[in-house]
């Protein structure tokens, strides 16, 4: 389930109520009374929970669920297994994303009451903590002792600051969890919804993001750089990382320690790279990738396949640096063969 | 003429005057003595309105102009229509961008009095609004029913946003229309000034940039992305669209319905894009040029011609994504049999 | 050393207290007892500096150095002059990192105290500025006349603001001397701390950034564009420049004078560009380059080398346009010949 500091659930509901709210036909038998408390990824549903299978990829991860009831297109839905109740639609992960909704309301965005102080009564600031003006912090947020919040950042409800971290004017952090000695940069945005939805013509249907941003110690982020949080697993960034100005880390994105990601990299959603790597400017990765420990990316090498060999890399689509060269001279030198006959 | 909810028009101006501050010689005749009230683009001009042709390519425009005065290069004067007055220099845009500047002199970018309180009297917060702490919204201004401003944010003069609207921490938005249910990220620098100026040895001369921002229904907009207001013309994002974070929209360019933006994207000034077109992340546009319906654009490609074919493209100079994999092989085989060749 | 308007230098300390701190060996003979006063780069530093060599090559200015200790591998001791005393060690950067440290601990990044009000008492703010709610104005530091500061700005200690100077809401302008006419976009973050560590395992060490942003007159940055202070040096951005929204400038970058920089262009460390330099769209450059004046940049293109000859360029790795054309044409070409084969 997701973090209550930062989610509020409601419910529980029949199935019965949830069905009509997303437009999917009650089931045949008695479950449409039962009750229902949340939703989950099929993996770490349980029979009180909601799932859904979208990517038939997952179809085994479907027979094996334990989820009380699941979203399934018909094709599917002879491999449920028993304990789970099959919810049929053609549209499984828009019903989900609505079912999501009803579980989960967007919540306030505001960190303090718009008539109450900036610090909400409820915060909790270690000692030896500066908050400059303009800053709000929000319900049940902890500020680690000696940490400065610069001004006009905002920390919303139930985040958690480590000890002698440094915030810088007016970054916003959000359903964050932050170590120890941590520096955020001017203008980070840490912890925003990703960019999660489903089609829903003509427009599309927001999917709740659910989860977190888990930010290690001695991590170093950069001015104007935006880490979103998780769509329900979290978004990791491990001890020791750097990220400089401008980076963009989406939803579901784990990075291992020690990374080094200069300016305007952007990483795609749910893509995990390993300990030590180290990404050059404007250099992006596709998602749902893996990127071995120890790897270095050129600078504007954009990453479309696993990278699981040790290695430095380069080029779009991004190869071993040595072969991208060798393409690079090879066409260099068609092309002048080509000119001279032309010419 | 630009919407005077944004921008205050002065004037009217005799044309001797104008052509005094701008440095182009009066006219022959009695002329000089005109009245003029506004700057318009040749095909809206009217009698009272000052223009220019700059573009060669806009020279049928030119013929068929109303406009009563126009900045002009020696030689295409000749084809100035009778009832318009020709201003011969060899820098038209320079002269428009100074006349334009006589028009409508920077306004200042304070949302409120500086003594004053952060909403302003004359702003309307329409009921169920939240306006959080060191929010200012400035004159005239309207917040629909309903929508929640966050932690300081500015929202411009004159700004109009729906009902049922989220604007999170720190976002700015100026000379801009917002529909119902929209959402702007936390660091969202909406209507702000376009990248237009007018070359002026040493330096360049800014051309005020008259025209909004008109973002539809249901739109959803990422942290820390830059949609700047159109030059004259606006800027528009159609309902429903979805643009993640840092993406880049210039001036004047128009999104269609259901266009969905990944992180890091840039689109360059005036290009059109139809209904449902998806962007990968990175991908790049190069201004005035169209972009079909129903298009996709991989991620990292470079769009530099009109792409008018349904389809998904990819690479830099972005090709039919089939072709710009062929392209990729090709070059990977000879670059494989180049280096046999020398090992 | 470092401009005292932004950071405070302790010190002195006794050669032996310094490499007591970052875990280095103390040099034979008396030379522990010594005094020093700052840290400094090889060509600059005197007798009371601690400087150091890492990539061998600056080993000429390491033979010719005048300053007061150095540390240095090693495999290079030998060619410390006799005045200099050589501090030996594996990890020369990284000792130095540590040393800058100790001279320069992390200054506060409040503009103002938490309690006071929010434009310190000893900044001077001229006549006729404006400056909005929620604006912080730093100890020491100067708004010129005219100048106006939006809403919830950041001014940090010791800024220096030109005449007739706007900056928009939100930005953030730390450790920079700006000129006159200039103007500062939503959420920019001038003078934030560039991307400089050394490699300490498991992680890193921050050295100390202790430049400054050096901005001309007449500049116009936009929005959520960053630009990093210097290391040592300064970052420098000329008389008339333009840089678009989103645009990431690392430090002691300099850019000569009227350069024109389109959106999402990323300049990496240490590199200079001349005068009236013009880059579209998503350029990124790599650090320790030079780049010639008048030369344009096609939108996209990667500069991997020195380019010092005018003209345009594009591609990546960029070269001479008409060669970028030529090749992607030969690509073209050949993938279509080999598609023939192959159908």
């Amino acid at each position: 389930m997701a973090d209550p500091r930062f989610f509020d659930r409601q419910g529980p509901f029949a199935l019965r109520d949830i069905l009509a709210s997303v437009d999917v036909e009650n089931p045949s038998g008695g479950s449409a009374d039962r009750q229902f408390q949340d939703v989950a990824p099929l993996a770490t549903a349980g029979p009180t929970d909601v799932s859904f299978l979208d990517n038939p990829k997952y179809l085994e991860a479907f027979k094996a669920t334990r989820a009380g009831a699941c979203f399934v297109d018909p094709a599917h839905a002879e491999h449920c297994p028993e304990e789970t109740v099959p919810l049929a639609t053609a549209t499984p992960y828009l019903a989900f994303a609505r079912t999501a909704g009803i579980f989960y309301p967007t919540e306030s965005i505001l960190t303090v009451d718009a008539d109450g102080p900036t610090v909400h009564p409820t915060a909790e600031v270690a000692d030896g903590c500066a908050i400059a003006p303009g800053a709000s912090i929000g319900p049940g947020a902890e500020i680690g002792e000696g940490s400065v919040i610069g001004p006009n950042v905002a920390i919303g409800r139930g985040v958690v600051i480590g000890k002698h971290c440094t915030i810088h004017h007016a970054a916003t952090i959000t359903h964050a969890i932050v170590g120890d000695r941590v520096e955020i940069g001017a203008g980070g945005r840490i912890g925003q919804c990703g960019f999660g939805f489903a089609p829903d013509p003509p427009g599309y249907v927001a999917v709740p993001q659910l989860g977190r941003v888990m930010i290690g110690n001695d991590v170093n982020i950069g001015a104007n750089t935006t880490i979103d949080r998780g769509a329900g697993p979290d978004t990791v960034i491990g001890d020791h990382c750097r990220l400089d100005n401008l980076v963009q880390i989406a939803h579901n994105v784990v990075l291992g320690k020690g990374c080094v990601l200069a300016a305007q990299v952007g990483i795609s959603g749910s893509t995990k790279v390993g300990d030590y790597v180290v990404m050059a400017g404007q250099v992006g990765l596709a998602g749902h990738l893996k990127v071995a420990s120890g790897i270095t990316l050129a600078g504007k090498s954009g990453v479309t396949h696993d990278l699981l060999e040790p290695g430095t890399y380069g080029g779009f689509p991004a190869v071993p640096v040595r072969d991208w060269r060798i393409k690079v001279a090879t066409l260099s030198r068609m092309a002048k063969k080509r000119n001279r006959n032309d010419g």
